[in-house]
């Protein structure tokens, strides 16, 4: 057995870990961080999961030398600007910009991240300026938190110390912030995990990606893949502590929590739902009937409305392509059942009862198609005014 | 050679069709109809065009029992419920209510059609009664096309002779209401094409199938795929005169033309926006991507604020999983060259120019992947407050 105790504060909380942002000028707040760190003063095994979109963006291309699995210690990160659909420059002015690191930090493999509007070339001089005034002893998480953040409303950081059986302990820490989180060109999500667990090699990239698909790759606010996504997983065993099952639990909660707090903050968005597919023909029938629910417009508009028109629900069900049969079909709001064969019509009590449940700041949409043992649970939220209003008058 | 002349009114014009509309009571707007019928009073070649859900509604699985391709001249429709998810009590309702048509018309294997709500039974007695009510012998094209309506501002039919060289003509006439056109469970799109040519049974199918593809189905308001959608074909042979040629080009122009009018009705659009993909790797991968960029939300929403961002275009592109390459890519606004790899940054004055051409009712963003000969358009609106509003108090 194992115990996880949540901390404050974030990565700042990792031995060997350091941190710091600044403004250097990206960002007209200059209140808030636009240029940030995150190092370790040991070497680190690193895993990265990165965006499937096929344009993406330069500071992908150029950590991609390195593999998805790679030996490090350091990442920059800079907000506002996503160096996209660039080319070749944008990958030469990653390595200009990381050419100009301090020496004497042992910087080893040194990779860049990076989020904001997609087609600009990065303003080097200013981040090669802002370089000098960052601290690179520093534990300050908090601004590490504030500085990656675009159109998010509040800062994403998580702290685990986790005690293992043996009276050893190591702690993991995250930050993120938001996600297909719908302002456009701004859409990133970026999540960066650091842990003085001694995760070895051969564990660091499954576990990481077995997380990410139960946390991130489950969310969906409108259904776009940014050119920038990524998720990085720095160990650097500093702790010397390590069990798998321990590590793999505390690294799906935080990843999982992150998520939801992602999803929360999605632009204009009130509700979370959680949209569960059950007795599917498979496991992958169930994940495209869940993904197509948490992104059709019609049923994230009824969201948020609270208009418990399961029609809507079930058009889409039908429209996703995978085999169904309205004679076995159950849909249920939360533990209400709204459709079933025996129940075709909605009445007002139901309705009434349906409504409440809609009101809530987060429910459960249960499908059970009655075919198989397939299921999969995908998370979205509603689509508001606000949703329109943030995207249609960005830029304008 | 041939010559299409455009006249007033539907399917009043199509000699040997009769429709009238009467209101029994379905919709709380008793000058509006509601119970519409179309008819022939000689037996017709039908062909058919049914939506892909899977849920598809009663009426469609009533019809389907003749085929896709079938004898028959009587058509029934009704509004404000669309008779789906209603399971077999939703097809021996349909079967109760057209036992009581009028004998005397020679009426074959009659089929019926219905978009309204979903997940509710006709009311069989109102819909009965309301056939004592319908003039079996009239040419009210103008009820009909109105009745049909559910969301719809306005109401859609066309009518046009066509003069073959031989001195020949026949008649084509279609009527059709809201698409894909976003409320909700009343999303159906129906369509109803009459013609006194004589279309044979070999051709029939295949042309209407064709001008489908080119046509509805390049459109979208939501992405969302109606438990109702129907198109119907039918010819009576009256005039006696074909010319497949001829046909195939006035039937495709008369359901391209009644596709904009859909798009431009689309709840809450203002704006109709052709999305030519070219020089893809296939027809399909360009398929893949004009529907994924006619669908995104975030592309949506940019074109509501008319915001000249092409970084979602290519977001949207890259995410969509088919080939491509930001080195070869060019998007162009109209004939505005707005990205290639040789203009990465978007200066004030081309921003400008973007921005006056977004203004427009309607304009094209034509993408050119620069990597084959693979060609689509697909055809959407943006996506404005009035959507939302539209989708999210419906009902409530």
């Amino acid at each position: 057995m194992f115990k996880i105790v949540s901390l404050k504060n974030g990565i700042a909380n990792v031995d060997g870990f350091y941190c710091d942002a600044v403004n250097c000028g990206l960002r007209p707040n200059t209140q808030q961080g636009d240029l940030a760190y995150i190092r370790s003063d040991e070497l680190c095994n690193i895993a990265a999961v990165y965006t499937s979109n096929k344009f993406c963006a330069a500071p992908i291309k150029h950590a991609l030398r390195y593999g998805k699995l790679f030996e490090g210690n350091f990442v920059l990160i800079n907000a506002k600007n996503a160096n996209a659909m660039t080319q070749k420059r944008g990958i030469e002015d990653i390595e200009e910009i990381l050419s100009n690191l301090p020496n004497g930090l042992n910087i080893k493999n040194p990779v860049m991240s990076s989020t904001g509007v997609i087609g600009y070339r990065l303003p080097k001089e200013k981040i090669i300026s802002g370089l000098q005034k960052l601290d690179f002893n520093a534990k300050n998480s908090d601004k590490l938190a504030n500085a990656i953040l675009t159109t998010d409303s509040f800062k994403k950081e998580l702290c685990f110390k986790v005690k293992l059986e043996d009276g050893s302990s190591f702690t993991i820490a995250a930050v993120a912030k938001g996600a297909g989180m719908i302002n456009p060109a701004m859409a990133t999500m970026l999540c960066f995990v650091a842990t003085d667990a001694a995760v070895p090699k051969e564990d660091i990239q499954s576990l990481l990606k077995e997380a990410v698909d139960e946390s991130f790759n489950k969310i969906s606010v409108d259904g776009d893949t940014s050119t920038n996504d990524t998720v990085l997983l720095m160990s650097n065993g500093k702790s010397g502590a390590y069990d798998k099952e321990a590590f793999k639990i505390a690294l799906k909660r935080m990843l999982f929590e992150l998520a939801m707090m992602i999803l929360k903050d999605g632009e204009g968005s009130n509700k979370v739902v959680a949209f569960e597919v059950v007795g599917a023909k498979s496991d992958q029938e169930a994940k495209i009937a869940a993904v197509n629910l948490s992104n059709s417009l019609l049923v994230k508009t009824a969201l948020f409305g609270a208009d418990p028109n399961w029609g809507r629900i079930a058009s889409t069900i039908g429209a996703s392509g995978i085999e169904c049969d309205e004679e076995k079909l159950k849909i249920y709001y939360d533990d209400l059942i709204i459709y079933s064969s025996e129940y075709p019509e909605l009445d007002s009590e139901r309705e009434e009862k349906a409504y409440k449940i809609m009101q809530q700041d987060s429910f459960k949409i249960r499908c059970d198609l009655g075919l198989g043992d397939g299921r999969y649970t995908a998370y979205g939220c509603d689509l508001s005014y606000e949703y329109v209003k943030i995207n249609a008058e960005y830029r304008t």
